[in-house]
């Protein structure tokens, strides 16, 4: 499995590879210290630059954790985690209905355990900061007397590509489009590179909005499973590509919603090639990308596009500001396409919005916010996935998620997702059901919990919800 | 003409129509003093009551101004105006490629002439009044922390009712859906009753960016001339609807753009009839109705709704804020699929710029802007047109607008709108060139002039550009 993730034959992936498999057969126990890079260049004959480069891609996939002056350690839990199964590739239409409006609408109710909507602890937003940004905008009086037109405004363009440099994706501001947040990016990108009838192929299991929005656009759709560690599967991937007209692929390599995983920089390269050998535009969804859990951002899937090829969607909405609904796309040969259906759209988002985004990525605020909630996600998804094994009936999987603040949940087979979200939203208990997260509706037996507010004042309501699983 | 638009023989619009055609025959100049109630009462061995509503019919219809004490007074001006010529009816696709948004690009210029995108005066802006609201939203801290999720702020939806009970359409705040501005309003009017391939009849000219959105969402077109006086011709569109399928029409009863006109409370309630009997909706572009030069708000055509298909679209962009970008739609019995599309495509508008409005719309306010900017605009128009007239060659045709701030001017059938456009770029000058107003690219001899920032500082760059039309 590994080695199709990195080139063939080099000797650190093969050194990682057997690495990977001890970690998974649970030769290390989660939090043990691993072998000294010293020890496994006797045993292996290396050099060190090629073990320290094995850690370091075992690392990027979450499995170790390297600490100061003492090694490297074991980070993979005992418990397995949840395995998305690939199915019959074939294109079909979306049918998601209004589940998905209904889900956002029922979990606003602040009555509920918010397990719900993958929505940022409030608590943990620089809401003081984005007061102050917002009363100076307001002092200014600029933003509120001009249209913002396409391709918006150059100071938040600026800022956004200032931010993009500093994760390895240097870009201009003027290959950046600004957008009403990042679903208005995605919709934008579907737009701009397929037409009605086309299929996409999309990580799957996949945020519902983009699901949603490919329904809408009456597109088709294949899905490629993603896994929790590796991201989309590039072997499936292939295949699809091999065997049917693809107009784009969306994935999110270098942070996915639902499952939470960061595919690696060499996974993400190698998508990058394999999508340019075919000339397919790349859509990357990458609005988790900046919540990397551990602090190592991972830079996306656009810092190795020399086509034009990839259209790189980001956000502030998971991270700083869901309010702000500020959003951009950097999307190479179809920014004049992206530019005019945003245009025709809705003339383009609110300078007043774009003032304050600017100022949040301005002047290091942004940054600190990162660092402030990045280890306090860490340490809830890492909790409540405890919590939930405890909780939930034997059989019971659960990611540990490297980016974002959700955890995907599979139960045991006879367990119907959407009979326990109606259950549990009676008990008081928001979540997302599975089947909501697949155009075909598959994942009926999984569940997506937010961990964002996670903490003891919710811990009877988990334990209720496992109860309630139990009995289904 | 006028009968077809008033019940036929009812006593009421005889009268109206045997002056409408004196008044249009020149029998009384602009500015003179009509026959006197009683006088008529006699001539016409009519009651009071008659002739009254004769007289208010010409009043809505922009002809005859009621001076208070004194008597009705003849507004026709002695130049004529344009007028809209029909098409054959055949359904045509949409292809103005990407003029529209370097138009609206290429006018932000500040050197240029503002003849150009049709925004209010930055001047005449309630902007002290806006920072104050956005200072007060900024200490209370709300809307930045959670999504705004369709239908929106209830805060902004009860006020929307409020304002729409108050120009004669009472609504229920849960009727209303809050957007992202007015295009959003109507993209999303369109995507709730159309497919793809289907045709709409809209109204003609018509304001480009709905046009673009007809394009991109690959519907079909028949154009439906309006007149600017009594807007879309019933006439044709009834027998547009005969001749067809027609998925939706659009239509601008209450005040209509590029050409200013209103059609009148009869008018409006024949077309919602027309389309109810067929079951076919209006989609409604109100954005400019609140902009009635006279201080008359005729009610949108949503008030005669009695079956939930009028899709009423408008926003705050023409009249208050044209930063702020919020809109709403009131669609009636596609309220369910236009949450939905709304959500799929961006999740919903800023709660921040919602709460900006709502401050806006409450505690009168945006009554106020109304009531300052309305006899402005109403100057600016009439003093603009006449300037047309001034220093253009003859057998230009110029309207003069019951709502908005902007002219339609017809050139004599050799001018080129497109080549006049490029060289009045160069000579400083913005203006939007006829063809964008059509999905058939007609209008080729047809400017819009934007008269929202008209005064002395921009009356040499208007003789310039007359100079420049009279060469061509």
């Amino acid at each position: 499995m590994a080695t199709r993730r990195t080139p063939a034959g080099t000797r650190y992936s093969d050194i990682a590879e057997r690495l990977e498999r001890a970690l998974r057969g649970g030769v290390y126990r989660p939090g043990a210290r691993l072998p000294s890079v010293r020890s496994l260049c006797r045993t292996w004959t290396a050099s060190i630059t090629t073990v320290v480069a094995a850690y370091r891609l075992l690392e990027r996939r979450g499995l170790v954790e390297a600490r100061a002056q003492s090694g490297h350690y074991a980070l993979v839990p005992g418990a397995p985690e949840p395995v998305v199964e690939r199915t019959r590739l074939v294109p079909t239409d979306v049918s998601l209905g209004q589940l998905a409006l209904l889900v956002m609408k029922d979990s606003r109710d602040p009555r509920l355990a918010p397990f719900g909507p993958a929505m940022p602890d409030p608590e943990l937003l620089p809401n003081r900061e984005l007061r102050r940004i917002l009363a100076a905008v307001a002092r200014s009086g600029a933003g509120l007397d001009a249209y913002g037109v396409p391709p918006g405004l150059d100071v938040l363009r600026t800022a956004v590509a200032r931010r993009a440099a500093a994760i390895g994706c240097p870009l201009r501001a003027d290959g950046i489009v600004t957008t009403a947040g990042g679903l208005e990016a995605l919709t934008l990108a579907l737009r701009a590179t397929c037409r009605a009838g086309q299929t996409v192929a999309i990580e799957s299991p996949m945020y519902y909005g983009l699901l949603q929005s490919i329904e809408a656009l009456g597109l088709r759709v294949i899905e490629i499973p993603g896994h929790p560690r590796y991201g989309i599967s590039l072997e499936v991937l292939r295949e699809a590509l091999d065997e049917h007209p693809i107009a784009a692929v969306v994935a999110m390599p270098a942070g996915s919603s639902p499952l939470g995983s960061r595919s690696g920089e060499e996974s993400t390269r190698e998508l990058v090639e394999l999508l340019t050998a075919r000339q397919v535009p790349l859509i990357e969804d990458d609005v988790l990308g900046d919540l990397a859990l551990d602090g190592v951002r991972q830079p996306p899937a656009k810092a190795f596009d020399r086509a034009g090829l990839v259209l790189w969607c980001s956000s502030l909405s998971k991270t700083a500001a869901p309010g702000l609904r500020v959003g951009w796309i950097a999307a190479g040969r179809f920014q004049a396409a992206v530019e005019h259906l945003q245009f025709t759209n809705a003339v383009g988002p609110s300078p007043l919005n774009q003032l304050v985004a600017a100022g949040l990525l301005e002047g290091g605020l942004y940054e600190r916010v990162l660092r402030r909630t990045r280890s306090v996600y860490a340490a809830r998804t890492i909790d409540m996935a405890e919590a939930v094994l405890a909780s939930f009936p034997s059989g019971t999987r659960v990611t540990r998620p490297s980016v974002g603040f959700s955890l995907w949940v599979e139960l045991p087979p006879t367990a119907d997702a959407q009979t326990i979200y109606a259950a549990a939203l009676r008990d008081g208990i928001a979540l997302t059901p599975g089947p909501l997260f697949s155009a075909k509706l598959r994942y009926r037996h999984a569940l997506r919990l937010c961990a964002s507010r996670w903490g003891d004042t919710w811990r009877p309501a988990l334990q209720r919800l496992g109860k309630l699983v139990a009995r289904r």
